[in-house]
């Protein structure tokens, strides 16, 4: 029973990587069902044994992104200096952090989001949990005395959830894109908004 | 023949309203070039005159918003307090400004960009200028004495550009963000690299 088992975690897995390879290739609209079957080296019955659509399929790539996020937002909690751990965890592209979604991928996914309810969902549910992720763990922070008291867990959260979505972005998009470049004024901003103790004007 | 050209001119800009809505309603790939033209109310023929693809289109459209994004630098240059002129430009939703792509339409041509080398093309060129001119205001700015000698323009132009593009996509995907509450840490954060001098450690 174990060994089969294993057999379908394998089967499941093999899917994932080649929706994944298919969905980088063609496109979330472009990608059928037919093509991923292909891509996998399986029957189409036997992929709706483990998926009834290509969203379900998606669900399952955004729910093993999720867990993989919130194992790096755990080790964030207890880094020595969170600021520079919060750095790499922001610079270091998504594909290097063992994340099955990259900047092109996010898009892709997005887009689709704008006109698929059922992909709306997924993105909004995966939204509010990297959300809530985030500003818990700035308030962890703040009670250990190393957020500054004053900064909103939840504001904070979506402000830096936003720039680091916009620089997976750019390191999607732009080949002029430098982290490197970026990095210093990312540091600023990191330490401003979370260490530096609000100045009176 | 001034008559002849405005007509041309209403012709011209009718179609490119009309693939906007395509391009929204059933994303890049969706939107055929039959669809655009029922849309617009015109034959093949008569929107093959104007443009040979929907490459041409998309050209088209990000070339006018590359002029109404240079407008409003160089409103910018001028601004009595660029911090809140940059806070309004960044967070105002980008059809108030009156551009034509949107948040939901940069992810959709962004995606495309990954597939497509002429989409691609017209992407970098867009990204290469936006940069440039940004990097520019900054070094007026400085030469003004208004924006911190020790930024470098180029990088502060990349990190500012990630962070807008950030909030746009947030502003997109996201029903729970809110401008309002990340705005705070934006000022925050644009004052620390463009205004506050430097601290020393």
């Amino acid at each position: 029973m174990a060994a089969q088992q294993k057999r379908s975690k394998e089967r499941l897995d093999a899917i994932l990587a080649a929706a994944l390879r298919c969905f980088r290739r063609e496109g979330f609209h472009g990608a059928s069902i037919s093509r991923i079957c292909a891509e996998a080296g399986i029957s189409p019955g036997h992929l709706y044994h483990y998926f009834d659509s290509k969203e379900a399929i998606v669900e399952a790539i955004v729910q093993g992104d999720r867990e993989r996020i919130r194992g790096m937002l755990d080790q964030l909690a207890t880094a020595p200096d969170p600021v520079e751990a919060l750095m790499r965890a922001i610079l270091t592209p998504s594909l290097e952090q063992r994340l099955q979604i990259d900047g092109v991928l996010t898009l892709e996914i997005y887009a689709e989001a704008a006109r698929n309810p059922r992909i709306a969902a997924i993105v909004n549910d995966f939204n509010a949990h990297a959300q809530a992720s985030v500003a818990n763990l700035l308030a962890a922070l703040q009670r250990d005395g190393t957020v500054d008291p004053d900064a909103q867990p939840d504001r904070v959260a979506s402000f830096l959830i936003s720039v680091a979505e916009g620089l997976m972005l750019r390191e999607a998009v732009d080949p002029l894109h430098r982290p490197d470049h970026v990095a210093p004024y990312l540091r600023k901003l990191l330490r401003t908004i979370l260490v530096d103790p609000p100045r009176k004007k």
